[in-house]
């Protein structure tokens, strides 16, 4: 026989069984927290018409976009017609544009799906991930920037996280920090890629990289007195910025308002150095942080013009996203998995003698099944040491064995593998021995 | 504003709150029933190294395909390294040869996830749908097969289904009674195609149809006499197909006596007209068909050869495909869905007459959220009429309003709608307050 390649495509993974129960989890808390709040599920193609993902990401965003051919006669032109979901935002926004009329005015939802970036893959940076996303459509008060740090905030509680911070700025803000410090519109996006890393790099190297990207010693002087008196203000700014900058102000103000008495209550903190990447943001932007990951557990924000993008009337928007990878590695690496997701395939394995007693063992199974039990037959005659030993391979710590003597008899011999003891029963009393053979297998 | 195409690409489908929550009720019920079998869950990427998928599923198959163009500096080429998963039976195939050592020895799996094929959409075909697989490797034992018929059968009795027929044949039956029959091996998938339609057009249409196809009468009418003694065999063949087809009778035989007992007894026939189009089927092979649905709601086989193509190590498998979209079809023209269903986003919503007291609204909220309702909160400081309206149209039948005099005395006003009543209470007694207007509601 001839072989081929049997690895995931670069970038990709295969999720074993214990993979998907502990993604299953994760998804699942954070699924019944969005619920609570209100967001109802919705999911899109993983392929778009290339036209919808294009010119929405910036030029690096459209590099890193997969592409797909034309298919038929049209594959030899080498041209692409589709692509695939770079982001849960954009679909979002078609979404909200074509099914206006069927969704509610004030649209809250929640999107659990892969995405795909082009991206060189590296530690925790995959081609293939799932983001976790919740968004109100529908109004411009700060109360949906609110509930959305409060939402994201419920849910990584909810998963054992109890160190995260969340990082709150604003887009305008950010703008009228920059001018106040007199930095030039064009070392606008130079000095927010500094001024990122003050917490890493200290004031000195931030100035000294302000230099490097051409911002003037002065300004750059400058601007880290201003954001330091940003950070140093609290709730309150002590500086001229604007009237557009001093709205900005007022919206993250009535945002931590607002927060008081939810989970998020003392985890926000005001950063005026928080940029996000993304150009469609044109309000409040937040990000999550814990103290052990370099890069962010999740980000979002407010982004007004997008939906009118596509529908040509614009309605306000605002959401989060969490990173599922990044949630899961930190979880991994701190041991926060609950020990249940580690289980057996199955509680109770059945085991029989001869290739002919099998539709006994079928109907055994069939009963057990019917009580409720997670049911694994045997499917050949082996030694019966031979398929003893492969339940206990599994993690299997009961055996339900079939002999001829319990064929007779109408009975069955529940092995304890654990335990080491075995008692022989009628199958009607054989699920309750059974399970009490599996909570003294999760006690061992 | 300039603006964009809004629907999804040709072939696919936004799935709006109810559609997710149908699809999310059916995943449920079969992952449950797979999961009583000791099937354990796994994932693959959507897109797979491109020769991965190439060569696996025949001619036609290939042309199916989507295939990514490379990127970067490649990307002008035109050239496609990358392509959409087309089953989720050869991705199992190149997990088995991969991760072999990480796998039990008999791996039992399912796997719901979407495929992609470029097939011309038409009324229930899509090109990006959902299969529901369940697979069986290791072992020869017709017990597998039993069990797969026996975990699909419960999975639709357990969605409501009463009157599926699973049909199940053997390839090398077929092949053994096209032999007897005197067809020639060029002949052989024409006159499958022909005979597979007995039930709709007769023996007389079958022969036209096989002549149009090139068979001779005298074969034609020989086959169908083959296959007229063959189905009216029952569990017996009366006819002499040599030792495979011997052998092949003697698996289908077991199967059926393996049966007895579960819950597809008595909904299996065996119909030695049935083909099955994939072509690395090397056993026995099954359908199910409900009697409104021209296609059929799933489908499988055994395929012994599959994983050698990766591994070079042949490992026995077999397999049972649900598909997702023909389930759903037949369920919501059938009004098979709990009333459940089409609850709701929020079992009560929370109005405030003036935008200072919103954070009394989310503070009331995070209250009863902790208790686990599931409770939105009205963005907005609109008329209060225009709130209430706006929670009725959603189906709210609770409505939690804070004015001042309640926000003074500490209470809350619960409204239920349905009753047209109301009482105000305080905070501590809304959460039991709520969901007894609730449960009034779902009566109504």
């Amino acid at each position: 026989m001839s072989t081929q390649r049997t690895e995931p495509a670069r970038g990709t993974r295969d999720f074993l069984p214990e993979d998907v129960r502990r993604r299953e989890y994760v998804v699942g808390v954070i699924r019944r927290v969005y619920e609570r709040y209100g967001f109802e599920p919705l999911e899109t193609p993983a392929v778009e018409n290339i036209e919808t993902l294009l010119g929405k990401y910036g030029e690096e965003g459209n590099q890193l976009v997969f592409k797909i051919l034309k298919r038929g006669e049209h594959e030899a032109s080498g041209q692409a017609d589709l692509a695939l979901r770079y982001d849960l935002t954009v679909p979002l926004a078609r979404v909200m544009a074509h099914h206006r009329a069927k969704l509610p005015r004030l649209f809250k939802r929640y999107q659990i799906q892969p995405v795909w970036r082009a991206d060189r893959p590296a530690r925790g940076r995959f081609r293939e991930f799932y983001q976790c996303d919740v968004d109100s459509l529908g109004s411009v008060s700060p109360l949906v920037e609110a509930e959305l740090c409060a939402a994201v905030s419920d849910a990584l509680t909810g998963l054992g996280f109890d160190d995260f911070v969340v990082r709150l700025n604003h887009r305008a803000l950010l703008t009228s920090l920059l001018e106040a410090a007199g930095i030039a519109r064009e070392h606008h996006s130079g000095a927010l890629v500094a001024i990122d890393k003050l917490d890493k790099i200290g004031p000195d190297g931030v100035r000294t990289d302000m230099e490097a990207r051409g911002i003037e010693g002065k300004s750059a002087a400058r601007l880290l007195e201003v954001f330091e008196t940003a950070r140093a203000g609290g709730t309150r700014l002590g500086l001229d910025v604007g009237e557009a900058g001093a709205a900005a102000w007022q919206n993250v103000a009535a945002i931590l308002a607002l927060l008081e008495g939810t989970s998020a209550s003392g985890r926000v903190r005001v950063d005026p150095g928080l940029a996000r990447g993304l150009s469609y943001y044109t309000g409040a932007i937040m990000e999550i942080a814990v103290p052990d990951l370099a890069g962010s557990l999740g980000g979002g924000g407010r982004y007004d013009d997008l939906v009118g993008m596509f529908s040509g009337q614009s309605i306000p928007a605002c959401g989060f996203s969490l990173g599922l990878e990044r949630i899961l590695v930190v979880m991994a690496e701190r041991g926060m998995f609950p020990p249940s997701l580690a289980s057996a395939p199955a509680d109770v394995m059945v085991a029989v003698f001869d290739a002919a007693d099998a539709p006994h063992a079928v109907r055994l199974a069939a009963r057990l099944r019917d009580e409720g039990l997670r049911v694994l037959v045997y499917p050949d005659a082996d030694r019966i040491g031979k398929q003893i030993k492969y339940a206990d391979s599994l993690g299997i710590s009961v055996v339900a064995i079939l002999g001829q003597t319990e064929i007779e008899a109408g009975t069955v011999t529940v092995k304890n593998l654990v335990a080491q003891t075995q008692e022989t029963v009628p199958h009607e009393a054989a699920g309750a021995a059974i399970l009490a053979g599996v909570k003294q297998g999760q006690r061992g």
